[in-house]
């Protein structure tokens, strides 16, 4: 029997507060415009992936959440991932075999490769997977080949997975650089500042029900990139301008201004969405009563000052980023005007770091001045849950006996 | 007791393609944006006033839906339009004192007027007023001093009531001019085609219920105007093409042009509502709703043309333009996905034409190759009407023996 080469590891999700919405080029993945997001802990939400190499793998497989994936050849952007590293790797083993000698170096370049990857979200949460998946395939295939690459190389490789997988090879505060190249050799990520930077700073994200399933990113970017005439105003004279003061505001812990240019850019990204042709909505009204329910609570804010600021991706869940003193009164706020489901109660507030007691949800008492009329009280269910969350670092390696997720064969030890 | 000099009129709602959202004077009512509009047949939306002036008045009255204004002072918009037709007034009588001599001239512009103005629009429908309002006030009042100037004259002063009440002095196919002059002396209603310029061009109004009233659309296109950086794009180089476009498709009766930039116009007004900070909503889950429904009806055409155009104004509202050949296949397809409130059922559709029998309703087939999943079908209720209507005349004056809204004392004959 062969030795095993395997890894295993963890990656985070991202929450753009500078979005990523459209190509300038397809096939690399090249976005029409830089972004910028929060790496968000993995305490909760995390993609975790087992990877082995063997000479007596008969092909190279995919299982995800426990579903084998048949005929990868069809997955280009799996192959775009492996076949960028499997050449890393190739180019490290000519160089480990001249310093080494060819006898002492695994031919791992040439092995096949079992995959076995899942995501630890809540199935109802709808939270997009494929930045954390394929950050994760990354980092684990240059752990597994032992690449001497640095991070922001490796951020190159995930964003020909999935462009927002570049920024989940990070912890903390990340920026995509679109770049200028047109092989796509400067479009990369690299970290803003590190995930202990802004210690205050947590998030909530809601997660909200929907009926219809909304337009795929990847299919909806691009109609937006052919038929809005307000994208380009948006790409070429509005994120520039908001790349420069979000990094400022993130370096500056100035609350005020990440606030506001959060909420301002997932306004705008919502707007050109609504510009493409046909439009693409991914607000619905619940989540619209989030926003206005935000807006309200910074309105009544006795300092003046924004307290709280929503976000919201391609579909309806939001994400409230907010300083950690503010997260009871945001909760008892959500909790008062979008009950939980009471058969579903248990689960409807998830605090993994243990923060807050269960009495202070039962409270919902508003803050002073707050407008009570602004929205009424939603029907229990409409927020299904609310998960506490923050700040988290990039992707980790884990070397615990019983991490991997696949057997002593190289075989997934649970299927779907 | 003094002769009476009294004029009774009715003004058309009119439903814009290019949308009006922005002022760059808001005294004058100077937009940012030319606009274009259709108006509406008055068989069912139309506002209603009768003008009598005076000299046993003691003051200037108005009754709106037979509610006295009070301190009338307050009410610039008001004054704006008393004041500009008075001034016309004036000169008109100094040259017939001329002319005539000053015995024979009636010294209309000194005396007060008692206003008295309705809307037959339905309670529930929500459809802004303002604008044949103010059309209807500045048009009879045109008529009871006799002015002796064009309809594009009379539109300026009506802008100064409600900026949209200018496109509401002409029947057929108004465009609202920016103009570029300070004091907005080209500022102006032309008329691009009259009513029956297209006469197979119909519209059905939705009527969609809304728990939340929005947004006034005054204080919300300001709102826009300084926080929305994607307004100035929309403005400066979306807009002059769409105007040239729709006078274009308008002159060809060309539907494919026509509806492409309603539907891409309304969008990006929302857009541009969405892109405010706090943003502006004016959609809800019913509206969209709609939006799917004939995106998805014009996909499935089978001669690959659109049959139908949504457009959106400030409020949950659909209007949808089409020929009228389309007219029962699209009540059909609303009335299935959006059936009436059955204790209301006898008003949920209302066909002044008379053009479709109920049994029409009744069919709810979808076309061949509609995909009856795109939406569920929605609690009944969630449109409360649909009007059937067509393009109509602009302004008319009543000359009826019961027309007059004031009894033969010149007080309202009716008080809500």
């Amino acid at each position: 029997m062969s030795p095993t080469y395997e890894k295993t590891s963890t990656s985070p999700v991202n929450i753009a507060v500078i979005k990523y919405w459209g190509k300038r080029d397809t096939a690399l993945i090249l976005p029409t415009n830089s972004s910028l997001s929060v790496t968000l802990s993995q305490e909760h939400l995390r993609s975790k992936t087992t990877i082995r190499a063997s000479p007596d793998f008969e092909k190279t497989r995919l299982w995800l959440n426990g579903v084998e994936e048949t005929d990868l050849t069809k997955n280009k952007r799996l192959q775009n991932c492996l076949r960028e590293t499997r050449r890393l790797r190739e180019e490290h083993e000519k160089k480990l075999c001249k310093e080494i000698g060819t006898e002492n170096v695994v031919p791992l370049s040439k092995y096949n490769v079992h995959i076995c990857s899942e995501n630890n979200f809540p199935t109802a949460a709808g939270l997009a997977s494929s930045a954390s998946g394929f950050a994760c395939l990354v980092y684990t295939l240059a752990q597994l080949y032992e690449l001497p690459v640095s991070t922001t190389e490796l951020s190159k490789i995930a964003r020909q997975g999935s462009g927002s997988a570049c920024r989940s090879l990070f912890g903390g505060f990340v920026a995509w650089e679109m770049g200028s190249q047109v092989d796509g050799s400067d479009s990369q990520a690299i970290q803003i500042a590190p995930k202990d930077y802004w210690p205050e700073l947590e998030a909530l994200i809601c997660v909200v029900s929907d009926a219809k399933k909304g337009t795929s990113s990847t299919e909806g970017m691009q109609n937006t990139f052919t038929t809005s005439p307000l994208l380009q105003h948006r790409i070429k004279h509005v994120v520039p301008e908001r790349m420069k003061s979000m990094t400022e505001a993130i370096l500056k812990r100035d609350f005020q201004q990440f606030a506001e240019i959060t909420m301002r850019d997932s306004n705008q990204f919502h707007a050109v969405c609504l510009d493409t042709f046909p439009p693409i909505f991914y607000l619905n009204d619940v989540s619209r009563a989030i926003i206005r329910v935000i807006t309200e609570y910074n309105t009544c804010s006795e300092s003046g000052k924004l307290k709280a600021a929503y976000t919201f991706d391609a579909g309806p869940n939001a994400v409230i980023y907010t300083l950690r003193e503010n997260v009871p009164e945001i909760i008892n706020i959500i909790a008062k005007f979008f009950p939980g489901d009471v058969e579903n109660g248990k689960e409807y507030f998830t605090d993994p770091y243990q923060l807050f007691s269960g009495s202070i949800i039962g409270t919902k008492t508003l803050p002073q001045g707050f407008n009570e009329q602004i929205i009424p009280v939603h029907a229990p269910g409409s927020v299904k849950q609310i998960l506490h969350t923050k700040v988290g670092d990039g992707p980790q390696e884990l070397t615990g006996e019983t991490d991997s997720l696949l057997n002593e064969h190289g075989w997934p030890k649970r299927l779907a």
